[in-house]
């Protein structure tokens, strides 16, 4: 299995020009399904066959297993479910989905055929996606937490609160648990104030490309962009943007930001 | 315990003529924290502990356990100690946050006190507002895959995928693994279009009062006011602002809605 | 001047065809920037000048006048300088910048070369997004004008607003003055219920574009992306996000819709 | 008239005792709309009038002139009409909406009687809130200019723009004209990059208040929260957020900050 990007292309090259008809490529890393779509064509047209597959499980893959989302042609993918079976993490001890025995399939062993080529990697780019929103809500909601001992609130209504143990007690019961809670939990309790993270926010290519497939679709997609650009925004000291409303605001009210800043301090 | 609002306000009135010094009431509903700084307040005039209960769970508390996150005097709480570990649903399954043991707490049993007055609601109030936002990540998720069949799409890159199957299989190592992706799994596995529902989406005064804490506070709170501003939208047919961007479309560039319609049909 | 699209695409085709090595194609449609760069290289191999030129100003242009940007080869810009003179609104009424005559250049004209091929329509793009974002500032701000009557408020604190005073006011010397503002108040004076629209708005591929380029250049555009956001959802009765939204909560809260709806009615 | 915040509310009191009833207490700060009933109110109760007045027009309103929105009891409003007519700036060089002449009011004169106490003071407030859209438009959109000469882009869509000549421009005819954009424009002829400027801005009460006010009526305000919340995000070097992302990060996929920073570099 091979990383994305331009690496992705010229292994896929290569390998084509060495293979013969019947083989089989499988991209395991996170490429764009459009050019999943494009690779797998000019395979076609070799008689080989070309396969997407992404996972999730980040570095816990072997501890917790990772789950599969395929995309291909059915025969090879048949061919290899195999390999797919003894990779995945199979059903484990997961509790069953009311209802699930009626529909079958493999989606319970941990890995599933999503469709043909580019949907594996297409429904992994949207479950990166998701992520972002899951952690930019969770985030969001300490930011409350830690500011809500902020000096600009009335003394009464200001709470010094204690956050490794909020997010210890929601993984008991609550309706807000989740693995990536379990890690928010790990990380707080290291260091209650994260001191040494810088909140330097880097973005792969899914979650822009999930944004770019929900303008292309016309699905209004809030939440998954606004976290993007956090992260976007995460990046730099100020924007230009930030500086056009200073610049603005000068101009029409006069304000001068020293002086708003000591206003606000 | 007693429900949030009115009901509330007359309860906590009529007990605590009742009562005498010493006595504790438990706001064990989803009260405003404010209203709980207030009634706390005039409890204690009376020397009554007024403690302030957020728990979450849902209907699954009995089977699942559910969490508490308790706010008042320091001494009543510890007086009521036995009945929240009573009631806690203790450590369970829940496998351990290493390095926690260091830290000690009743955290892992499912139950905290976080501070004085109105601090066990608040923090229930921004866990909902937190569930508002992972809820929403996976809806618009669900969305980009639901439309990934458009026939605004080229062939090649459209996809008819089964929802069920993913929620399934994500349920297994993925990063979004979580109770509410359990649940969105259950719901598919019912019915894989939901035309159960009409999409009339309810919001009870938690998410608001989240969003009314970040204004306080200054905290850029985007995502989860995103996921509030969805549920307003979700009870209306068109709201007047829309009525508005139609009447400006129609005022600059002679756009008529029924050919647009047309258009885009 | 043609049409955007693939009218477009075969328009230039065919013109090219028949032109000479000298002549030159002016696209003042609006076409995606990326399409003019890919024209214009394949034009450039004839020796023909392709130049893309956006224009803004509605149907009001012919009475308002309106601006052009304008991009492509610098020689093939020069030749056409007359045109575009002629066609420029001029400097009319409009207020000098101050310090403006000391950078000279033709935008007081209402005109200017951009850059190179796919600038002009760049410029336009994002002139557009801008738009969206302005249009929706004014239709949020009147909606809360709108239901500053509900009955949900507090009788005291209830307001019953005239909005076609409110928009003709604000005209008069405030900071949210403009041309979309006048054309808000034309509606408005019209018909203050704005009853004849239904709210259902189309979005132009502009929008669109001008997201798309924030993404590639990792620019937060939070204001731009919503205001695009709300236009794909006044196009639907009922989102899917929506549905699934219902289904979590009837899973996690046994929240019936139905009783819902009452409740908030 | 007296600024807003607590100084007014002592300046009511102290001029409510000195005075008679049937005086007139004019406010012509930026008072909170439930602060001006409150006060109202209990100068009522002493028979003494209070009429809250919103202006808009910046630092220019001497030159402009200046719009009033104005709110309290018909009577002492209509008393002080010659006060308002005398200040207000008439109807100017506005060309006239058509068909206004048949609503008659004042509008055209630059003020107008909004309703009862406190609706001045919302009408004003939500013009605040409008503003903030505005200028987050317009800002987003020079944004997008500023980064299009982005290495990250490929050199042939990467564009070097004017920015001082594409404000100028689009002075001239427009959709997007405004009084803002004149002040952008003077920004940027002064300097092109806006050097001078940090970034760091402010925000006033009204912004958070018509965000409060669109939170109790329920009304989806996308555009004029992300305004707000871009102003909050602006004054601070990193948020708590970004540091619980960066360290979810680290725990699931190992990714470590400094790493990424030079990736992105």
């Amino acid at each position: 299995m091979v990383p994305a990007g331009d690496p992705t292309e010229q292994t896929v090259e290569q390998l084509a020009q060495r293979m013969q008809s019947g083989d089989v490529i499988i991209d395991g890393g996170n490429s764009y399904f459009k050019d999943d779509v494009r690779r797998a064509q000019r395979c076609r047209e070799k008689g080989i066959h070309y396969v997407d597959v992404g996972t999730s499980g980040g570095v816990w893959g072997l501890e917790r297993g990772y789950c599969m989302m395929i995309g291909g042609p059915k025969e090879a993918v048949q061919r290899l479910d195999p390999v797919f079976k003894t990779l995945a993490p199979g059903k484990g001890q997961t509790p069953r989905t009311p209802g699930r025995d009626k529909l079958g399939g493999t989606a319970e062993e941990g890995y599933i055929h999503c469709g043909p080529s580019g949907s594996g990697h297409f429904v992994k780019m949207v479950h990166n996606g998701i992520e972002y929103g899951m952690m930019q809500a969770y985030a969001e909601g300490f930011d409350i937490f830690k500011n809500a001992v902020s000096q600009d609130l009335p003394a009464e209504l200001r709470y010094d609160l204690n956050l490794p143990d909020i997010a210890e007690v929601w993984r008991r019961g609550s309706v807000v648990s989740s693995w990536l809670l379990d890690l928010t939990a790990m990380a707080l309790t290291e260091n209650p104030t994260l001191s040494e993270y810088e909140g330097f926010v880097q973005d792969s290519g899914e979650g822009r490309w999930t944004i770019q497939a929900a303008l292309e679709e016309a699905v209004p997609a809030d939440v998954l962009t606004a976290a993007l650009y956090v992260r976007f925004r995460s990046r730099q000291q100020h924007t230009f943007a930030e500086k056009m409303l200073s610049a603005m605001r000068q101009k029409f009210g006069g304000h001068v930001e020293a002086d708003a800043a000591k206003k606000s301090a």
